[in-house]
């Protein structure tokens, strides 16, 4: 066997592992009766060891150096090794003793900020929470050192691959000049148009799931290679050819259980469309979560909230339900699914008004694990923030900075790819939309083919064999910009509402 | 860490992987989507070879001779070291090449057998089925070296630990005398009773599941640790604190579900009743399949095919479907209940001559073991054997040899726990309704409280610490008889129809 037939084998089975988890993570939350929580923490913590030592295994460092010398691969195999690289180089680069620190840490603070954001208690929260700061402090400044990048950087670059404050910094500029005054101007217009009352329920949970189904098939998913279940907090999981969404449903209000079932069919499309041939292997996994949520915000928000879509998909709501009235109309549903409002809690927030949220989340982590900040202050700078991006201040830390699990569960680094997920959903789809003058029409008459199959070729079969830029490059001809979501945001919102 | 201790923790790890491969297994069986074959097979594969590799960890052997001379030990512990000593042994006895091609071939006739049996085709699977019967010979002398047992009672043994083929001759031949005559009689009985038809469907699925679940809660199962789902072939699995029950449903007759969830009600029970200290250890896992079986018959057959039980429950299936007439009356549903037909398939068999295929079975599988008998001869010796035990011989090899999975894929020795577990579940009735009077009329009015309460004590708090004779001499006076279980064939059906 080469040195990298031996790690390709090597990284099958640590993806045997990962699947395993994917799917008893999947049970967790959706299936497993209360009592078990305690026998299913002991098997998934073992087999997350066991994953962890197969990554970090001696061999894989002596593999990758034979490997890394080998001119007989191919460009997919030497991009295999890249992604092997680093993933061995950041798991290794943390001593063991930190990532036990860390899980007790997590675990002891989720648990008092379940608490805490019920009470709306953040000083009571705040002594754990400055030792899960602390930790991530050190881990960004262990894999840092090892990276070349400074501690932020370091932890951002776990979910975001190349990813760098510093160009964040930039885009998220751009956007904090243009979302406040731009925000104001769509309220005054929506203030203007005329008011419709929403549906009115109860949508029965059966009927609301048939639509979904219906919603999804009509999207592309692939039931022979997933399902659709009920959980508390929506995800998108489960294993390779085996790729599960959830949804909760509201019997009162059916369109957020619907674009929520949409935005993960958007996550569930990418890991079906992956490269099948390396599917097991790291450079056949999703590029990065910005490109993760670009996928799910491009379903959900640039596609299916089009009026395009809704002029295909309000008909068959209202049979789904039985409705009747103005308020199933085209023109009044989609209004519905595109009121802006100023809130308090970033998962409520509309397209407009979300990247605020972000950019406030992102400017605070940054400082506080560059020091720059004391936890202590979080409240009181979370209240400025809100008020100069958003132009509201929460009536408390509920509301405020308690409401996310993020930071409590170490989640440090992750934030910004929410919106750099909206701008790359943004970018993409235009792109989509001007190489292949069908795809709207498609979306109109129910038919994705053309979007998905654009998709397919520009996106997901590429897994993570281009680097994010490159990815981008490729698919739309430049890296990320916040252009195309600015004019996006324009002509949706602050025109004539076309 | 003293030896004990190391062991210990060692076979908590080992418990951690059961735990996922069950629920894995669970998963697949009744939510996995359909295009997830391969990658689900690959996971269990490698956690199976995780658990193979704990179990024969040369340490293993060292803590054992080490823990086997501490005094400090308690019986439980001591009761442990045995369990552990013994899993050591039959797990360390195969030459890994002989695992694996025991795998190999028996994925191989499985597949085979599928479409054999649905053409009725024995000449096709008999090289397959040969190669299956040779490995499983090796298996049972390289295992029965090691353990001073024939090959058969080798086999034998990893599902009824102590159990011995010669004290199975004696208990059946027993049976196999009486049962003939004594079925003639019950079906000459059965042919004078009045003549009711069976309630008249449809029967919708949610009100047969919610009849299931009602009836799991009356007799005990705890929600908190278990679930009720559906899947193909009916099962109890799952995981510590987390049991799942399995049904499937028939429109046309409820009667099969909710006999099927007694049944793995009775299964489930015992899981969740096992050692609260020692579930992740081998002492306390269930003692042995045939005390398995025991539970759910003692549950399906003795408890809830009773006179008692039915007037209970029939009240309650009426409301469940809305019927009427005389069809939902208790003595017509008490009938229809304890039918007896001679039949060629095993799994449609009734308490009464459900034993003679379990027989015939036997002493097949033991003939061909010991080399006494030609796979090739294998149809013809089936045939003979129903006609001298069952009056019928099937019109193929379809309702013939080819109806079980059990040889196909490597299940020999497995046949006669299932009617070692009827004997055992009517010595243990019987003994239960002695000592606690108040057990059958507990039964009457849906209160399991009592018969639970026994179980529990005498059976399920064990787990394996006792070994099955000493389990049974304890809760019933003496070792297994088939004289209880005559007993109780004929006092329900041999009789006045009680």
């Amino acid at each position: 066997m080469t040195a990298y037939t031996e790690l390709s084998a090597h990284f099958s089975r640590a993806s045997a592992l990962s699947n395993a988890v994917g799917i008893l993570q999947w049970d967790s939350d959706v299936m497993m009766p209360k009592g078990a929580v305690g026998t299913r923490a002991e098997s998934l913590a073992l087999l997350r060891v066991l994953h962890h030592g197969l990554v970090t295994d001696p061999r894989v460092g002596d593999w990758l150096s034979r490997a890394e010398t080998d001119n007989g691969l191919g460009e997919w195999e030497r991009a295999n090794l890249r992604e092997i690289h680093r993933l061995w180089t950041v798991q290794t680069a943390l001593p063991s003793d930190l990532v036990e620190a860390t899980s007790r840490a997590v675990s002891a603070c989720e648990m008092a900020w379940r608490k805490a954001r019920a009470e709306a208690d953040f000083a009571s929260l705040l002594p754990l929470l400055e030792e899960v700061l602390r930790l991530q402090r050190e881990i960004g400044a262990a894999k840092g050192e090892k990276l070349g990048l400074s501690p932020y950087d370091a932890l951002l670059n776990d979910y975001e691959p190349g990813g760098r404050s510093a160009r964040i910094d930039a885009l998220f500029d751009d956007l904090a000049a243009f979302l406040p005054a731009f925000t104001d101007k769509v309220l005054d217009i929506q203030a203007r148009r005329p008011k419709t009352a929403p549906p009115e329920g109860p949508f029965p949970v059966e009927a609301q799931r048939a639509l979904g189904l219906e919603m999804m098939k009509v999207v592309g998913f692939d039931f022979e290679r997933g399902r659709l279940d009920v959980s508390t907090h929506p995800f998108c999981g489960g294993a390779d050819d085996d790729v599960r969404i959830t949804t909760r449903y509201n019997e009162s209000d059916f369109s957020s259980a619907l674009m929520g079932v949409l935005h993960e069919t958007g996550h569930a499309l990418y890991e079906q469309g992956r490269p099948a041939a390396y599917l097991s292997q790291p450079v056949g996994q999703a590029r990065s979560m910005s490109v993760h949520e670009s996928q799910s915000l491009l379903m959900e928000m640039q596609a299916c909230r089009s009026r395009e879509f809704i002029a295909f998909a309000a008909p068959r709501m209202r049979t789904a339900f039985g409705g009747a009235g103005p308020a199933w109309e085209t023109d009044a549903v989609w209004r519905h699914y595109t009121t802006v409002k100023r809130g308090f809690i970033r998962v409520d927030a509309d397209e407009v008004t979300y990247p605020a949220h972000v950019i406030l989340r992102y400017r605070l982590e940054k400082a506080l694990i560059a020091g720059d900040m004391a936890l202590a202050d979080l409240p009181g700078a979370w209240a400025e923030g809100m008020k100069s991006l958003l132009g509201v201040v929460p009536p408390d830390d509920r509301l405020g900075c308690l409401q996310d699990i993020h930071w409590p569960s170490g989640g440090w680094g992750y934030f910004p790819t929410y919106t750099l997920g909206a701008m790359t959903a943004a970018q993409l789809f235009d792109a989509a939309c001007t190489a292949d003058t069908d795809i709207l029409p498609g979306i109109a008459r129910g038919d994705f083919g053309p979007l998905l199959g654009w998709l397919r070729t520009h996106v997901h079969a590429h897994g993570s064999r281009l680097e994010t830029d490159a990815l981008l490059t490729q698919a739309t001809g430049r890296p990320l910009d916040a252009g195309v979501f600015k004019a996006h945001l324009e002509r949706r919102y602050g025109g004539d509402q076309e």
